[in-house]
């Protein structure tokens, strides 16, 4: 491990996000997701099954108070095993829990997303608001500092009973990430002090001492939830913790077989299979494969990443880039989806990809980016950083409409609307995106991305500013005590010109490394033109003289530009876009004969809107596509026309069957937009792979 | 209705089945289903779930003679909605029903194979079998008719509460054809006395009287049961209560509404949906489009089909026609399969026919045999006839192993027997068939339709014989007073030769109906040959000259010989069999680019044990297939191989996504045998649809 090439994210009070494309959801986040969410969360939304989930901490908190001045007081308890979703009376609600059992998370998930919004862009009334409601949260803690409504309301003789099904450590860790975040956005440490009391306790009740319980995540997050409450406070404990959950899971005996309190018992005589859904089934070091639930598990490699560079763990390392080339090589749609079924949202075997029956949901991939993310602080490899871009640019974005307000939380990559309303197997596909969701994950879990996206832009070290996405933003880069000014501006994500300008005002020895995008096939540094193959070292040397520095190396897809920079200094990059035609490996079944096209890092997709129905007659003449790419033509995005055939279809009174006959081709133009685009013109067919010609 | 046209099937008695292919599938019922079925149905078969179904009667059997020697003796009640299929101790089983609710059919499914195989193959110790398995049966029936030993056994308060879910009138269906069966095999009415008590009683409860039951069959099959119990008795009652169910089906409001025992409620506001499952969501003279469970829907048809014809009722023969076009020219896959989806069992939207999905069930193609003779007893059109014959080499045959020992209930076109062990959405597909199954249904119904395929292959009415199937048989036509004695050879399914031989002592006036089949360009008529859709009236008079009769006529795909028939005639004909390419309607999105291979009336397919794994990876010279037939090459059947190509498939190391580049093609050989002869060989990949060049 070369621990010298370790980084970590810039705190997001050292860069605005000034971009074109990025701000702009931002502002959507900003201005119609974390509102909705707010209503949301107080069940302040006409037509939408309610959250309870203020109405969950306030009465959680009411019945502390009550105890505290009543020592006598009994609190009634209520089964766990048959909560109430919606009760059938709202008018009349008793005091119990309702919602989901991790409903306490749309609060958490929501203060996240304020906390990175106010850090962009400060907001006294939203800020009042979640301080405000942090005071409610906080209130329902427990003297001991646990922090679950479900349980504290419901039956406290149950915590930490049923951690395979019931997520009160899912619901920590997003406590902890709100709190964190909050913390270091307004520097107001309540809810983070209510994170730390609750990890303490945690840590009191597991770990590896005799009397402690040898429990371990249901649904991970808190591996790396403890790991940022570990930064913030510097408390080795919490390392420790998330470490000790790593290292638990998958060992035999299970100890989620220990479990009794579970609704579902898997039958007897299975028993690795019912844990690969939790990624529980073997030692992870061991693990080779990417199974079961997707969210958990890219969820659970972002954890293992943390600690295995937080402890310089080689083993934990080779077993998160076994994972990570598992998923990259086998199991990833191309627009970054992954998570093949419905059947548990989750993983099947390798190359099983279909496209109409895709669960891919939005949530997975936002882990795969904390994946990516957290892979790159390890080892600056463009390999990680080309598949967080296609991530965000096409799985994550395609989770919400264009205009902030409705959301997928299946990203398919061929859809008949027909197939998704008569067709069981479909019905988890929707043909139109949903205003809000019961559990509610992908929307919240959209919001803090979008909110934290300079997160992921670029990351440091020392000594280094490495740019993993061309995102215009502005930061300031602490070189010894100096600080350097950065300025980024960019044409992404269609255009591949970036401007970066670095301000100095005393000289200071730094390192910039650029990512050469797998999608480009040149380069143009200042001026400098290469293909990205072909780099020599006269090239090398020319480009470290065009920018005025003492050396330029390439490395792992990253171009080094080392030396002692000052005053004001301009890089001028470009990495032309062009539209490529690509094809699966010829063991997905259900991409053969088909290609797909992008467009530099955009997955593109054809729609009915634009090509009629039953694209599936429709074929792309590879040999001769004759692309031509018209700028703001659909939603504001450069459209990409090609040449193409429709195959005729049904002729009226048809057999369904009938002796083969060459099929007759009517030459046709196929016009394809951005796959995260789709389905923002009402609902149609849509697909991203096209039969070739 | 032109009802000169209709005609019946023969007796069993009168006509013997000498066929090769027809008779070693009667013999591996004879002599390996039915021992293994009743093994089965009386809970001996080792490492099978019992059955419980000779338990069951000989219980109800018991708690019957109690009553009768003690009017004091109180029966336990049972509940209805908690039945257990295996109970935990099998060591000490309590006096009450276990087993599927409607396990009573294991026996009288068993007893009409029986009585059919008693017809072609006399055995005089399986009688005795029967005939004391039947005396139990007999003796289970109540006083007052109803026999049902999961509801006389559990709560017989709740008798007919639950018709939607609970199969009573199924199992008054099967009760009855295997009783009529019998009764037509060994002219025993035992059990057909039975029958028509239970039938009275039933007809006392339900019709159209002020204080009668409204309700109609959850599982339909009592329709066309009462009509042969009309036909064995000539009651009209049991015609019309059979009418009645079939009139009151889909009327509003809905008679399952009104039930209040089911298990499971449908959701206030699904005022329609939900009835699709049982075709009861509108009149069926309305119903247009087949839907919900295939067997039930075609089994319903067949009811129709019957109660059109004896009642002449052309409303309801449009109904059935509409339905059966809705079928063949939108919903049925090219090996007869029909039912596309698992969830329910059921026929989904036009043109859904996925290959690695499909339910299929071997029970729906053996329900759309039934649905095509009685659409062919109405009028004589070919149309019917090849579903039929493609059903019968296909979609049913498919379903059982070469040795008779095995089964599949689900029928897939194309399998990749990983998927079928590794993903949730194809756990119904079985990559390998099974031994038995809890829900017996596939085998004894393969059991009874193999044991009484005579019945389809001719029908008959006063003075002609309709060949609608060459099938080797022989058989004795009664003209007026006399008996015409007709013997028929034939090469299918692999050779378009038939000869028939018609004996008659005396001149008689007869006309002979016969199928030119839909797969053949052409038929050769006693040396005159014609292309079938070219039959000119001057090739119709060479041919009644060759054939010693007055007339030759072409009506709906069958040619008809009239005249006078005396001595010994013969008749030889050919329709020479070739190899087709067959491509689907393009509107069939999942064969798209794909196509066929049949030969005569079979489909073939390639198996993974002839061409390798990866079939997806191969193509079909469509331009120069270059066709060779190979005798007896596979398991005893011809082999058809063509020129292909193989598609490079993976290479080392190869990335998931890559430019596109046009694969590279190795010339290949494929093989290909018939579609119901897979996996005769061991688990492997299947593929009935190839990809074209």
């Amino acid at each position: 491990m070369d621990t010298k090439r370790f980084s970590d994210p810039l705190s997001l009070q050292q860069i605005k996000v000034t971009d074109n494309f990025w701000k702009k959801e931002m502002e959507l986040v900003r201005t119609e997701v974390i509102p909705y969410q707010w209503d949301a969360l107080n069940d302040n939304v006409p037509g939408a099954a309610p959250s309870f989930c203020m109405k969950n901490y306030k009465l959680a908190a009411d019945l502390n108070a009550r105890k505290k001045s009543d020592p006598s007081y009994e609190q009634p308890v209520w089964t766990t095993s048959n909560f109430e979703l919606v009760p059938e009376d709202m008018d009349h609600l008793e005091e119990r829990f309702y919602g989901f059992l991790f409903q306490d998370t749309d609060f958490t998930k929501w203060v996240e997303a304020v906390a990175y919004s106010l850090t962009q862009h400060p907001d006294a009334a939203l800020e009042k608001l979640a301080d405000d409601a942090i005071d409610v949260v906080c209130a329902a803690q427990l003297d001991n500092g646990y922090l679950d409504t479900f349980y504290i309301i419901n039956d406290q003789s149950k915590i930490f009973s049923n951690l395979r099904d019931n997520h009160e450590l899912y619901c920590f860790g997003h406590l902890t990430e709100g709190a964190v975040a909050y913390y270091e956005a307004t520097g107001k440490d309540k809810l983070l002090k209510t994170a730390c009391r609750y990890a303490d306790y945690i840590d009191s009740r597991f770990g590896s001492g005799e009397d402690k319980c040898k429990g371990y995540p249901g649904h991970e997050i808190a591996e790396m939830a403890l790991v940022r409450l570990y930064h913030a406070t510097g408390e080795e404990r919490y390392l420790n913790l998330s470490r000790f959950f790593i290292d638990e899971r998958g060992k035999k005996p299970y100890y989620f077989d220990s479990e009794t309190d579970h609704k579902f018992t898997p039958k007897p005589g299975d028993t690795s299979l019912r844990h690969f859904y939790h990624q529980a089934h073997l030692p992870v070091r061991e693990q080779n494969e990417a199974t079961g639930h997707a969210v958990r598990a890219v969820y659970l490699y972002s954890g293992m990443a943390d600690i295995a560079r937080l402890t310089e763990d080689e083993g934990l390392l080779a077993a998160c880039n076994t994972l990570w080339d598992n998923i990259v090589n086998k199991k990833m749609y191309i627009t970054g989806g992954i998570g093949s079924t419905n059947h548990g949202e989750a993983f099947t075997y390798a190359y099983d990809l279909p496209n109409d029956m895709a669960y891919a949901e939005t949530c997975a991939s936002i882990g795969m980016v904390f994946f990516a993310r957290r892979m790159l602080q390890i080892k600056p490899d463009a390999r990680y950083a080309n598949i967080m871009e296609r991530e965000l640019f096409n799985g994550v974005l395609s989770g919400m409409a264009l205009d902030g307000k409705s959301f997928f939380y299946v990203n398919p990559l061929e859809v008949l609307p027909k197939a998704c309303r008569e067709d069981a197997r479909k019905f988890h596909v929707k043909p139109i995106r949903q205003k809000w969701f019961g559990c509610a994950c992908c929307p919240p879990n959209i919001a803090r991305l979008l909110s934290s996206i300079a997160a992921y832009a670029c990351t440091e070290n020392e000594d280094t500013l490495f740019v993993h996405l061309y995102m215009g933003c502005e930061l300031k880069k602490k070189i010894g005590e100096n600080k350097v000014s950065v300025q980024i501006t960019s044409g992404f994500p269609y255009h591949g010109n970036a401007a970066i300008e670095i301000n100095s005002d005393v000289p200071v020895q730094m390192t910039l490394a650029l990512r050469l995008p797998d999608w480009a096939e040149k380069c143009t540094v200042n001026g400098v033109t290469s293909k990205n193959d072909e780099i020599t070292d006269a090239i090398l040397s020319e480009i470290a003289a065009s920018t005025d520095v003492s050396s330029a190396n390439i490395s792992d897809g990253y171009l080094y530009l080392s030396g002692t920079w000052s005053g004001n200094q301009k890089l001028n990059l470009d990495f032309p876009m062009t539209v490529r035609i690509m094809a699966a490996n010829p063991s997905v079944r259900e991409d053969i004969g088909k290609v797909a096209v992008t467009y530099g890092p955009m997955v593109y997709c054809l729609e009915e809107a634009d090509n009629g129905n039953n694209l599936h007659l429709l074929r792309l003449n590879c040999e001769d596509p004759d692309f031509k790419i018209t700028p703001d033509a659909i939603l504001g995005a450069p459209s990409i026309t090609a040449k193409g055939y429709r195959e005729e279809g049904e002729k009226e009174g048809e057999n369904l069957y009938h002796v083969y006959q060459e099929p007759k081709l009517t030459k046709c133009e196929l016009t394809f937009l951005p796959y995260y685009m789709w389905n923002n013109r009402g609902e149609g067919e849509m697909s991203v792979w096209v039969r070739k010609m």
